[in-house]
């Protein structure tokens, strides 16, 4: 998907909203463990009750590895059946993957290629030939790790380097990649000061902003510093939807967290 | 594993190598693609031919997520192999994974509880609540991403921070962390010379050293400033190895590289 197509589906749906497929079979309805697979049915249930109401769902791999094979089957057919059913969703394969250029063209290939994901999330510690592999690839995308959400994000990523907060360098320096148009970046929502910081350097790119909801951010906060022209953000919420129930109405509830966030995002839309 | 165990493999086989599984099925003998599941097989040959020779083995999971399910399957056998015939065995998850605190808490379980590996290698960008997770399980290891064998970790891990490389602010603030005496580090042998400065800080951590051989990095030079009284080195070699011929003789040969390297290191560990 192209970012204007991205932006275009934006406008259309009126929302940013993503939808973090974290899920953990101790926390789904207990009714579904009867079936098969009820990691795809859980999110089969979940993203036909909510496509109209976003534009992107994140499955984060660690919650579908920690199944072994049985979670990779789930996590392979959910992004086949978005892919056939909503193929106007914007689908991010939320790995954070990173090694030397040859391994990370391997991760590439599995995420963008074969599982045919829209983009892969990706950290920067590696530098630019971990990075530059992700970027290869024509309307895909590679979201990186810029500024995150939890407390560890101080340990280094706020650290003063020359003159400079860590982050910047990153993004900065990323700018300078080959196929950097093809960048996104993870900028978490418990800091929302910093979103002026880092329009500075980046005023179009899009942020994937995690940590609104469960972590604690606010989404006019982010909005008020972080929109761009073109929006530029795509804010996820996972655990605030997806559990919203654990009964057998969850599907049902789950729409209804996310048209709360949606009506939300259509209001500061129209300001 | 504990690292004492480590060490005593060590002393035993005079041995300080890792073997790295990175199968490409472009890459080897094309015989075994006849075989139901050519990538097991293939470390099988190479583990049954080398396992004297070397103290760890390390599939790099980039390599089997490549291949999908099918991959995940060839990991799940080669792991359970190793455990089951070669228990002496240290083995590693080249995954250089990392996440908030729950995500990581996932990939821990996945990597070194249901998979049962002895260690997982990690990376630094989101701070203490991404690695702890890898660090609360008892006689397991995570090596962490300190300074790598690629051009890239010129881009951020020698940047100064507040007048010290980030690489070094890395390992000094790893110390903090909670079972911080599970954590090893990954550093790369291309930049012998840092391993002066890297055991000022961890005089006895094991180093995970990527990098000799296809990378260009030298055995002697590494050793000499990185060896510690305990030995502390993990030297990993991949394609130097397992593609040593892609012939009929691929195991055989395997062994003759495996065993050029041991015999090195078997005169640097009598000095």
């Amino acid at each position: 998907m192209t970012t204007q197509q991205l932006i275009d589906q934006i406008r259309l749906k009126k929302s940013f909203l993503c939808i973090g497929l974290d899920v953990d079979l101790t926390k789904i309805p207990q009714h579904l463990l009867e079936l098969e697979d009820p990691i795809f049915e859980f999110n089969k249930a979940i993203i036909d009750a909510t496509n109209d109401l976003c534009v992107s769902y994140k499955p984060n791999t660690a919650f579908y590895e920690a199944y072994g094979i049985k979670g990779w089957q789930s996590l392979q057919k959910t992004i086949n059946y978005i892919n056939e059913k909503y193929p106007e969703i914007f689908t991010i394969a939320d790995a954070k993957r990173g090694d030397i250029g040859n391994t990370s063209t391997m991760y590439a290939k599995a995420f963008l290629d074969d599982l045919n994901f829209d983009s892969v999330t990706v950290a920067p510690y590696m530098g630019k030939d971990s990075v530059e592999p992700f970027l290869a690839f024509q309307n895909k995308h590679a979201i990186m790790l810029a500024l995150t959400s939890n407390e560890g994000a101080f340990d280094f990523q706020t650290k003063n380097v020359d003159g400079k907060e860590l982050y910047k360098v990153v993004i900065e320096t990323s700018k300078t990649w080959k196929n950097s148009e093809n960048l996104m970046y993870v900028v978490g929502a418990t800091k929302a000061e910093y979103f002026t910081e880092i329009r500075k350097i980046i005023p179009n790119s899009f942020l994937l902003v995690p940590g609104v909801g469960a972590q604690g951010g606010s989404l006019q906060e982010v909005c008020k510093y972080g929109m761009s022209e073109n929006v530029g953000l795509l804010i996820n919420s996972s655990r605030g939807i997806i559990y919203a129930s654990n009964g057998i109405d969850f599907a049902e509830k789950a729409r209804e967290e996310a048209m709360k966030m949606q009506k939300e995002m259509d209001v500061i839309l129209k300001r």
